[in-house]
């Protein structure tokens, strides 16, 4: 490959803006190219989420990039999952026992953030262009009616990636694109008349109710961004929401406490978009000398709060690849793809998986008891048995694929505990070293 | 949905034109739009598999529009696998105790029959027309530079369908397309001097080689087409045989008794091209008043000799919903997919795992034994245990979904009887009414 010194990056949203930060310290001629208006300029959140969670696979790549304090500044921690049942009663399940949390951060807030160091950092950011088409044997975007030649290009354009649409349409590329029967639609619940949380300010709220469910996340302005998921059709869906009486006939019966502290539901129920929830998985993930990042490459859903943290990490991952290989995209490009193509199954899988969690199990006796049984053996043993959740959210050192192989490992043996007689009176008494003995070292 | 009148279909492959003939005899006002030239006038084989094997789900619709008789003509029975083995040695499996049959025919020579019947039909078939784009909203096609309105679109062009490509790009349209490691390129065996078929003519002949195979089928001229399915990449592979002298020597070892009987090898293996395998699944088959019909909604690896008649099923199937509903398309359209693609998912995984048996299991001894005690079975109850490639290739009123269904439980219920003692010394003294009893009533 000729030497690389011009790169290309289609999308300047949260994913490809830390990539061309990363690539211009490296010393590359960076340009980031947005087919909307600057976010820092013109209010553009329609059809987004408002706000995220970030975790410790997010952190890591802030602070390589010199924006972990700044970023700070932008969040909430959340040290905990609040379930709210029918008749409004809460219950508090910590993410874990010194503390970690995951960090609630505005969308637009850590874009502008990123969009800021771009620019410092010397990426040319241009708004308004659209990417059009792709050529990728030659290297060459159509970005509204201009050819832009490059030496690399990277696809951060999201789950509806123009750049991987091209490659769907080359030889032995593989691609999926999978709906849940669920959409999603943002509400919210505005801070009180004195500007304080009407909830909790450090948790994540779910209210949970078998087949869907209702969560909120809070913002720095003393509001919180609620998400109904909730099907599509069927009896209990969307489709049924069809008259202002049945939204707050809905919400009066499942969510009571919720419906109490919204008093623009109809407005927001109404204004805001119901939106489709995608799976997104593709390989390999670079044709030539184009590349695909974040979620152009892997759109995850929503439940388990990685779709940020693991694009993220796509970018920490090509640039660590970059100096492995002294900046030999001809040996890092391979290798960057064989590499994340599993992590980024494993998370997809894990994401479906936990809205089953989320929505349906939260609430239920065996799933509590056995939670519990785990954070014993997780204190009794902190090294070896770390849950699942904590793996994929707070042990950014262990791979996605490797968490997923793990947790599955573990999940057959808590199966085999949680037939033992008795098990809600008599788990202390479980023989917990036996248990333990039966995962392999880390 | 107003009255449907005008229907347009995209492709006059083998499912297009065979949906075009029952449309017409329908009554409606059928177009036929085909971007190739008509390959009853020019020679545009390149690139396709040259024959196929044609089976009762292809039969049933054949003679549904009254083609059986013309396309009995064109068609070679095969009446089961001839295997062959390094050193030359065959082995011969029948398809079944009472001669059942698939039959090799001549893509170009049935495509070429269900053209003539579309015209005399009444269908209005244009060639070298481009299909560009397609509107879903308002059922218009650009052909060329042309713009089409009809009251129904039909998708019938193939696994890189234009028409499914525009759904894809719809919200809540379920999409993949996953290639095989492996690749293929078609040979040929000659006529002898006198013009005769240089190996047994009523075979599909396969040599199966664990990781790859070669396979032939017959031709009405006394030549056999044969296919080798290789690796693209790795230690055996296309990437390997970049010289003569290793593509000789490859066959010579691998293929000694084909070898023998190929002069135009090389020839041959320089001008084929080497193909991708693909398998495309979609869902659903129909957005707003257009469809999906054949590969174009689920095209499969060849490996169950299922792709065409998988097609024409589709065709029978629509007609069939069509009768049921009056004509209402409003109701047979969901139907027709929510009906289908099970069945088309169920023949995708069963082509996928049947290149394992082809390539692997049909020389192994434990692969013989199982298929004698299933033919006792078979023999014993012959409406109970029909083995599963019998339920695909003979049985057209069992459908794909139930066939996977039985086949697996048949699988597992031979797994256990496997597994017994000196199996293969004892095995005609097993208890077969039990082992029978284990299975559902058809």
């Amino acid at each position: 490959m000729n030497k690389v010194e011009k790169i290309s990056i289609v999308g300047a949203g949260l994913v490809g803006s830390l990539m061309s930060v990363y690539l211009a310290k490296r010393g590359y001629k960076v340009s980031l190219f947005e087919s909307r208006p600057d976010l820092r300029k013109a209010d553009i959140s329609a059809g987004r989420s408002i706000n995220l969670a970030l975790s410790n696979r997010g952190w890591l790549p802030l602070q390589e990039v010199g924006l972990k304090e700044k970023a700070e500044k932008l969040t909430i921690p959340m040290k905990g999952r609040m379930m709210h049942n029918e008749k409004g009663e809460l219950t508090f399940q910590p993410y874990g026992k010194s503390g970690q949390a995951i960090y609630s951060i505005s969308r637009s807030g850590l874009n502008s953030l990123l969009l800021d160091a771009a620019e410092a950092t010397g990426v040319e950011v241009f708004f308004n262009q659209k990417c059009k088409e792709v050529d990728l044997n030659n290297n060459i975007l159509l970005l509204n009616d201009k050819k832009i030649s490059s030496d690399i290009i990277i696809g951060a354009d999201g789950a509806f990636s123009v750049i991987r649409q091209a490659m769907e349409h080359t030889s032995r590329f593989n691609y999926s694109q999978q709906y849940l029967e669920h959409g999603y639609k943002e509400l919210s619940i505005p801070p009180s008349s004195t500007n304080d949380f009407k909830i909790d300010k450090n948790s994540l709220h779910i209210w949970p109710r078998g087949n869907f469910m209702l969560i909120a996340l809070p913002n720095l302005d003393g509001s919180f961004t609620c998400t109904l998921f909730f099907p599509f059709e069927g009896d209990q869906s969307f489709d049924q929401l069809h008259s202002d009486e049945a939204i707050i006939n809905f919400f009066k019966k499942e969510f009571p406490d919720a419906y109490e502290l919204m008093p623009d539901l109809l407005n927001d129920f109404h204004s805001n978009p119901t939106s489709a929830l995608v799976t997104v998985r593709s390989s390999p993930w670079y044709k030539n000398r184009s590349l695909l990042i974040g979620d152009a490459a892997h759109a995850i859903v929503p439940f388990y709060g990685q779709g940020m943290n693991c694009g993220f990490e796509d970018c920490r991952v090509l640039n660590d690849l970059l100096t492995q290989f002294e900046d030999n995209w001809d040996l890092a490009l391979p290798e960057y793809s064989q590499m994340r193509t599993p992590d980024a199954n494993a998370i997809s899988d894990l994401a479906l998986k936990n809205f089953i969690e989320m929505r349906d199990h939260v609430a239920d006796n065996d799933f509590l008891l056995r939670k519990k049984i785990e954070a014993k053996l997780n204190e009794l043993y902190p090294e070896k048995w770390i849950p699942i959740y904590s793996m994929v959210t707070f042990n950014e050192n262990i791979r996605y694929s490797k968490a997923a192989a793990l947790g599955k490992l573990q999940a057959s043996i808590m199966d085999k505990v949680m037939a033992s007689p008795n098990l809600e009176s008599q788990w202390e008494h479980l023989d917990f070293e036996s248990i333990i003995n039966q995962l392999p070292s880390m």
